[in-house]
């Protein structure tokens, strides 16, 4: 299948050659992250996206001045809301009833549900599952960048305190989980372009269960 | 895009008709999750795969009795390791060598590297650490079935414990974090199968961040 060409073919590129991306390469992986699923479709997260090299430029320092951050063209920001408030449940809401067009009224058991779920957490909690849908969106990222033949560096290694301060996160109720620089590969300079991917082999990395066996 | 296309069609199907996924199209699924990139390249989880009726059955009352769950062809459930020991970073880097034919011993500073980010984290850090990670690989599940016009419905909604110990997770050092059913919408059934998708408008989901302003 040619997706799986794709997805072999990309790896995490440590440099990058400072080429642009066509706009609309870009924007298809910005939709491809949109389309990805959450939980009950909540979205509980906001994707920063940073072309502009003097804003990238300023976060280097709090990403451990990665090359990939200045050499790439544009990096996605994934910063999970901090908390889930009701207005945020009831925009997501209006949003179902616009769309499909019924009433929010219509809406009242998911919205318990949805506000149940919430409240039946810790606000860490909430927090981390926020964070964990905001991962869908970064496999769908860098999915879909392959796809686009760009090269994608998912990347944790950075100070979430430094990059909410750059980018005015926190008095936007998110918070920096995971950044994805996109770019092009500098097969000259990057030592990894042309390693065999390695993966755990499928073996030992699923379990298959057969005729209701718990495998040892 | 055609990819594009594919994850518009996509949606977490409430109801399946309990029609079997050819056994190529299920690995092609599957490959693409042992592709999906992790931390390090550190895979911290494993997938479990579960066709068999009696097994998905038993795990139904853990699982809230949703019905994709006998109504589905498959299960992946989504094993986040519990921790991360050396014994399993030393598995990856003899894998890296073995794979790259380079000594192990050329690694030393990557392992130093692997096991500081893990010595530098909480317990509980290092398994929403993993989760996230297995987050990245049901991102892909989910794209992967869309390309192969498989269903896909993500889950949350179960007992932990109740779905390690029908799956004999605890002795395996893992913890479900996340499932997804795969099959084939059952479209006279589900009445989400022809609702419009929501998803928030991209002004919205994204924040564009231009001439090193940050926006408002």
């Amino acid at each position: 299948m040619k997706y799986l060409q794709d997805l072999q073919w990309r790896y995490a590129a440590k440099r990058m050659n400072g080429q642009t991306i066509p706009a609309g390469k870009l924007e298809n992986i910005k939709e491809a992250v949109r389309l990805a699923p959450s939980s009950m479709g909540l979205q509980p997260y906001t994707v920063l996206v940073v072309e502009d090299p003097v804003l990238r430029a300023e976060l280097a320092p709090v990403m451990f001045n990665q090359p990939q951050i200045t050499e790439g063209a544009a990096l996605l920001v994934f910063a999970a809301w901090t908390s889930v408030s009701e207005d945020q449940v009831d925009d997501y809401l209006g949003n179902i009833a616009e769309t499909r067009g019924i009433p929010v009224t219509a809406l009242a058991d998911f919205r318990t549900m949805i506000l149940g779920a919430v409240k039946g957490k810790t606000p860490e909690q909430v927090f981390q599952w926020n964070a964990r849908q905001a991962y869908i969106g970064l496999g769908y990222a860098t999915a879909a960048a392959a796809f686009e033949k760009v090269d994608s560096t998912p990347m944790e290694g950075f100070s979430p305190e430094g990059v909410n301060r750059v980018l005015g996160l926190d008095e936007k109720g998110l918070s920096a989980v995971a950044v994805v620089a996109l770019g092009y590969r500098d097969e000259d300079k990057d030592q990894m372009a042309k390693a065999i991917k390695v993966r755990r082999p499928a073996h030992k990395f699923f379990t298959v269960y057969e005729n209701n066996a718990v495998p040892a």
